[in-house]
């Protein structure tokens, strides 16, 4: 095995095309694409969290499946009030619907005729994911891959990941709702535990809960989303419960990955 | 007033131009857009199931807000597995992401153009919001229409304001969660209770609900998907529970839009 | 046979998927899709009328000929000065060219994929058509779909099946020319036997056809659109001239369709 | 005036940009847009007919009005077979209606933004219309020109501008009928009138003329165009028909131009 | 043979349907696209240089192996500042970029499709080429020829195939770069061979080459751009330079050509 | 000012957006964007190369002139056999020109909407920049952005500030032109000086540099590109010459573009 990849170099950057060509003949050729943002975080977290998080759980789990990790996508869809806060803060740095979808597509299909057998999304900003959605069967379609195929793509959303008991150490006080979690304590603790020299905690905004009405209202009353753009206060993060959130979703992620596509799931030293 | 309104004739397709005129010179300027999908719903409901209901709550909220109805969209993107049992089902007639986008927003700006000033469209199909989202959000860019406006665009899906005690009463035994409401005991009840002769509840599927992986695979792997297509059983439906589920959403529609737009809400006779 | 279709239930909104299965199993697997448009058409005649007339007219030719009818496009392309008085009116919502070509490509790929071997598109607004014909042509090449095929897509708009004969007994003073018909005699006239409530004939505008340049200016110069919309007078239409219409189109329709098809025309009890 | 006006170089492609500058701060500001395609025309006939016969018609009109002539859309939309015989025909090449509309949008937005104040699109060939108005309406909702405006787009197809008078002096056995004139008496006049050397009379097909359905079919049944690829014959064409079409045409187009754009129409020496 | 093409007409738009028939069956099937701008080229030199330019070496070269010549893409990408001096002059009438791909991939797939085997894109405009290569991409993907086809197309510049010994003759005094050649010695001395009435010296601007800094910043500080919108001086140019460029790079693509595509370079007598 | 800033962190995505909008506040707002692409570089290099040399010269202008440095993008335009070696070969995953376009046009819109007045991108990967231009242009005509304006996006490639004093040095033995440097001494020599431990130096290829055509031809023929994927040998690349060029260049960057935006250009400590 070539020096890259011994040196746990997974990122598909890091490689030489000589060795990417070794480790398609000879591997499982999976690769799995982080898909983040660039949006405001509040006063406490920087705005390439989405795309940190994505990045760095994709990492965990190749390192457990044998897959590569490709460049993140580091631009997101358009944030939304009610899950983000809105596209009109400052920071937030968005590509529309047609934008994301297209990128999705030609990485999917450059990815497959080059000889990945599998794809795999793991996405870290909510309002991705019905236009990655999208990417991926016009890419499959363009490709005349159909039922019969050994080849897949796969789209997940971290959070989906993240078991009841689970959140039930990460919020004690009761869970208040995925719709609600930006910048909170989940978003928090996992950059606590994985990036910490990035996390502002003193300047962490307090106060309730964003209370946002059941409809979508564009263009958008600015007034409706906090000052801090945080949806909820990430009073009670910390590192530790990060660390829980992290293995666990690697885990969680790597074990389905695995059994979905027939790997064998690596036991790390 | 003219013949046609005063007959509650709210739906647009059944005005003639010159009543829509004195309309918009005299009344708030509003128009509810129904939006649907034709898709397997099971053996027991109908393929337009999404688009009746939304244009029944439609409708309903009309009246009470003085609104009018424009006609449904009647295709919708593409099933999902885990929220529609999959585009591969026969009955499942969808449209790209792209087409429902560019729909919404030649809808927005066509009816904002005429001289409507609020446009709300009320989604029965899971799948299409984020593309409408982005019409609308495309439209108004185009339109020049920014943050200081008296005009709006408000998007919702109709099930976000079923409140927990209608679940309550609708669900006895526990609500299992609204992505495995597909064919299940809401629409079914809604469908009952507004359409009954649409219903065949002798051929109503009953066995667990579905059980999905936490990801999307494309292509998709059809056996995942239950015989019947619907992804919970409708068993323990009924009209009364749908005139509950109907009566509570069209209030609460009607409410908020009201309050938001700054519309009397009429009292119905 | 299941209930649904016994009880000439022809609407594919109306049936579930499973019955819809063993139509496409059993029968000839044509599709009828009805497109109209939401435009003004005089103070005389609803928004709708386009849509209802091919809604109509579709389900008459599929009640001869075994077809299903698929759920209308409900909003067409932009009414053009010459032939619906122009976009500019209150009423008239259109759909961009790209638009109406996407839903087009999107439903002629869905219904085939499916299982259906023809659609039929009934056109009831005359600037449909080249974008209908641009989506079906898009959709055959998407789907590989060449010259050695059994499946087809049939693309019409109703007037071109009126004969001489009817033209004559419609309009005894001679024809005026299917440029000018818009809110006009044969479209007052099918309204009048198809959906006489909707109809105001007291606010008939009367008055000479529209006289307007053999060149399209644009932006239009409103003024040259006659006041009230239409482009010639519908005085003289009655229900028996609609009658005799709707039933002679739909004859001639479900005869060239049933025999391009090689379809049994069925009789009509 | 520079020599290249006074020579009569009315093409756009002859004058430099000087030149041109110096044109549109003195004179009206019009370009008139030949705009044609590359289609088969039978036997007799070359591919490029319907471009050279709305280029020259430009060219006429040009010198009468004193406009310029842009370099012509040499492409057109593909060919139906109604109107054309069908785009699978060897020598016909076409665009599609997106790249079609594209690039009538690009052209208007780039001839107004450099200071031209009308254009003028003379089409020539049938399918072209109905994208080339979307083009034109995109592009003046992108350059913001609304009603209010001293700038136009004009669309027009030459035939349109044929009279009676000409028509029976053409036809002296009765007119068929436009839809089947491609290759035909029409434009096999035109052409031994404005480039005899291109037409070869003596391979022109007779026999009766093409007998199509009333809808399009697709894919294509390659059978039903005549063998010739024309769907009327040319038999009773000649030179001095020729003459009087395009002379009347071109006289029409002028005078109608010249009064809808308030231009002085000059009279030819 | 044909007389169309024994009297050397090689223009696509010159040969009937049928002519061009039997060529397709028994010749090479080789066609050669010129494509040019309308550009602003300075006072001496008029907008359609580009495209005559390109136009009369496809005909050079068809003429020596044997091709066919097709019309004209006759308007280019938006004329860059360092290229061609800016997209805000008067006279330079442009695409997108999207226009322009869309055109390339239609000519493509339509030549293709109706039995050519190679097309050559004979480029005269510097801002094409990657629009055109994209374009070209595309289309060969949505016809499915991949890597084992005995089809091709080939994309040209036609100034990559001067020779330095040809260039030494052009310039004695040192050859200042391509970059700035636009309305120079280059396409002045071929135009004063190839069209001599459209060209006038005597306005040909002196002064030094452009001076342009080594981004591209948008929108264009026209200033920088001089008033001539040559990026350098014509002096220099005549019609022998002109001739001999013409005939060398004439040469050298039939050449390559030739021996690319395995035709025989036929002498010209 | 706050620590992140005082930390040299220029990332944007390691800012917070409170500590971002004191910055677009009180500094120049300009964003430097990274652009590269994911190709093969030959057994040597890695296939991030043009991402990470563009995202450090980003880096190294950032800290000249107060600028931050936005996300890369990291995946470019299709490789092209004459910059690249091909888009055919292992390990290159590249985006359509449509798609690069968007995101393009997406993220100029997005910073300048957020309250950056200048953007610059920095490229290095040779097929991006006109796909790019296309994005900048049509953002800014959307936004209606005109000469008269006080902001700007300038676009780039890294390597036209390399000087010929700089490349006499690099190259002693004479530079052998920019369109074969793939792989080659250049970037070889700059990834040494700034990511040594990603080169793999002897999998070096040597041999002489590749012979192309003057054309492109697709599909491309693979045996053209050379085995190892480099257009030239890298032997006499090293960490000086590295140094040189990278210390040369961001200082010639930094000096233009300080220039033409009116900063102060920081003297480093």
């Amino acid at each position: 095995m070539h020096d890259a990849l011994r040196n746990n170099a997974l990122r598909l950057e890091d490689l030489d095309a000589f060795t990417l060509r070794e480790h398609l003949a000879s591997g499982p050729g999976v690769v799995l694409v982080p898909v983040g943002s660039l949006e405001q975080h509040g006063p406490h977290l920087p705005l390439g969290t989405d795309t940190l998080l994505s990045g760095r759980i994709c990492q965990g789990v190749a390192e457990r499946i044998g897959a590569l990790v490709a460049p993140a996508v580091a631009y997101g869809y358009k944030s939304q009030q009610k899950s983000g806060g809105g596209n009109h803060l400052v920071g937030t740095t968005s590509l529309s619907g047609a934008s994301l979808t297209a990128q999705a597509r030609d990485l999917v299909k450059s990815y497959l005729n080059q000889g990945f057998r599998h794809l795999v999304f793991v996405n870290g900003h909510y309002e991705n994911y019905q236009f990655l959605y999208e990417g991926i069967d016009l890419a499959l379609e363009e490709c005349g891959i159909g039922p019969d195929t050994d080849r897949s793509v796969l789209l997940l959303s971290y959070w989906d990941f993240v078991t009841d008991q689970t959140l039930a150490a990460v919020y004690p006080g009761g869970f208040p709702g995925w719709e609600i979690e930006h910048g909170g304590v989940l978003e928090t603790s996992l950059m606590l535990h994985l990036k910490p020299e990035r996390v502002n905690l003193d300047r962490s905004p307090s106060g309730p809960p964003a209370s946002l009405p059941r409809f979508d209202r564009l263009p958008v009353v600015a007034s409706r989303t906090p000052e801090s753009g945080c949806l909820s206060s990430p009073l009670g993060a910390d590192a530790d419960k990060g660390r829980l959130l992290y293995e666990q979703v690697v885990a969680a992620i790597a074990a389905d990955t695995a059994m979905e596509l027939s790997l064998p799931e690596a036991v790390r030293a």
